[in-house]
């Protein structure tokens, strides 16, 4: 038997991994780049090995020319490698809020879970590599987005799964290489109008050169750790909100007594509560509301996003804009 | 009365919050660059009209050909200022473990340290700026220094303060200059040995190219945000090793039904605890205690640096090398 090329056998055994504790069958979502096709061809051989039934779904855009045509291949290799169910889920991108690229992925995370739906999948994975996290880590360092932000994609959340999280690209490359598969390289990755192009293209370069190839494994590294301080926090967090409700808001007692780092979660969440959009939500709307219950000297009402004012009256924090 | 250049009240403002609320008299650590230039200028001016004494300190590496004349050429713009008292401490760097930095650091930090004590200075300020906050969590994410890393520079810590983690480093320099004060370039700040150097001439800038200015300020702004949940989380992991203690060392039972954030960081306090040194205990290591509360098959010791092995035996974590 011929020896299994490494970086092969390094994604196969991420997915089985993911695989291994997945309650039913699952569908990889697909776009033809090398880091989905690499996790697709390694769910193809793993699924019937581990007893999971793996179809494929590729989502069309229909923003580049050809599209349509890219969709309709990568469906039929999926076939062609056992695959099932194969789905191709073409969408609108046009007419949504928000840059281009925020459009893009909203639209294809709402026809992923669609497609999950209608086919009775348990889980989505999605191929995004420890390089993907750094730059993520990276993008949200520089918009200020917090340990949230910092703490990077989820291995899983929800019907979303992220097997290769901890694998380099560089391996999903050479995976499809060694597997004789032509990938497709998104236009979108290296055009500059994108920020996330030009972490990949210059900033993340820059660090690696300066501070050595180690960087991008200890990005990834540091938003996991991060990702498990999140997680705690914000079940405490949880908890507290409900302990602060009061009749007409949150007790401004039960939220002085509060640590500061729940505190900002508790007035977070409270504020998405009230209908505060979370994109436009920030860590001075917070602050402004921290400020009601720490810095209180008689001013006004705090502004949030979508309209909502919330002011102090008689101990609490109440909502004054209904 | 002439107008006060922005820059120059911009440091002020920072110092002067600083000082209010200091109890006794404090030292400005002043290398002569122009952060802590700015910083001491900022302090003489600002300590006589709030009551706190302010003095000086400069230290002398002895690294670089002319250090003793510059370090008695800022003692003497010191004493001109008016600042009190004035101490110049010679330190010696050699024989220290570690690289070049952390040795020149750990020298500093001890001289700050012991002049403090004997000029009876309630807390030592240092002029670490916005971008230095920048740099250090670049520098702790590339090497995978998790959470307590990306919280960067602490504003306040034993006796050290940080007045200007908020003032972006080209306010100082604007602010010297609006001074009329000559400003010292330290050569090792553009030194390409230094891992600090390489971030601050090349991929910082590259961060700020790929995403704007803001990057500086909301990287500073992430790490405050992380401390904060860094210090909620260490009080609680204090709290959980005692409760995990045993007789014997400490009860698996206790770590297993802590949530992932907390063990963690109750492990790592064990292992400092156990006398494993900070600067060599990593991730890595935690990882093997863990693994002997949650991933338990029979294995054998973890090893810690400084020769230290732990077992798990009859339901406790036991220190066996002893």
């Amino acid at each position: 038997m011929a020896r299994i090329p490494p970086p092969v056998a390094t994604v196969r055994a991420a997915v089985r991994a993911a695989l291994t504790g997945l309650p039913g069958p699952v569908l990889v979502a697909c776009s033809g780049g090398a880091d989905s096709l690499a996790l697709a061809a390694a769910a193809a051989f793993t699924g019937p090995r581990v007893g999971v039934p793996v179809g494929l779904v590729t989502v069309d855009h229909q923003l580049q020319e050809g599209s349509a045509v890219r969709a309709l291949a990568v469906a039929e290799w999926a076939r062609s490698a056992g695959m099932a169910p194969v789905e191709v889920a073409t969408v609108a991108v046009g007419g949504r809020t928000g840059g281009p690229e925020a459009a893009a992925r909203e639209a294809r995370y709402e026809a992923l879970c669609s497609v999950a739906e209608q086919t009775g999948a348990a889980a989505v994975l999605l191929g995004h590599t420890r390089d993907d996290q750094a730059e993520t880590v990276l993008l949200a360092l520089a918009r200020g987005a917090g340990p949230r932000g910092v703490a990077g994609m989820p291995y899983r959340r929800g019907i979303f799964v992220r097997p290769l999280l901890d694998v380099a690209r560089a391996d999903t490359r050479k995976a499809c290489a060694a597997l004789g598969l032509a990938t497709w390289d998104d236009p979108h990755n290296t055009d500059d109008a994108y920020a996330r192009s030009r972490v990949r293209a210059a900033a993340l370069p820059a660090l690696v050169t300066a501070l050595g190839p180690a960087v991008v494994a200890n990005l990834a590294r540091t938003a996991s750790l991060v990702a498990a301080d999140v997680a705690y926090l914000d079940a405490i967090a949880a908890e507290a909100l409900s302990s602060a409700r009061s009749d007409h808001g949150l007790s401004v007692a039960a939220l002085r007594e509060l640590p500061e780092a729940i505190r900002g979660r508790v007035l977070h969440a409270w504020a998405r509560e009230l209908g505060a959009p979370g994109t436009a939500l920030s860590h001075r709307h917070v602050a402004a509301l921290d400020a009601l219950v720490t810095g209180w000297h008689g001013q006004g009402p705090a502004a949030l996003p979508g309209g909502i004012h919330v002011a102090r009256r008689a101990g609490d924090l109440v909502r004054t804009d209904l």
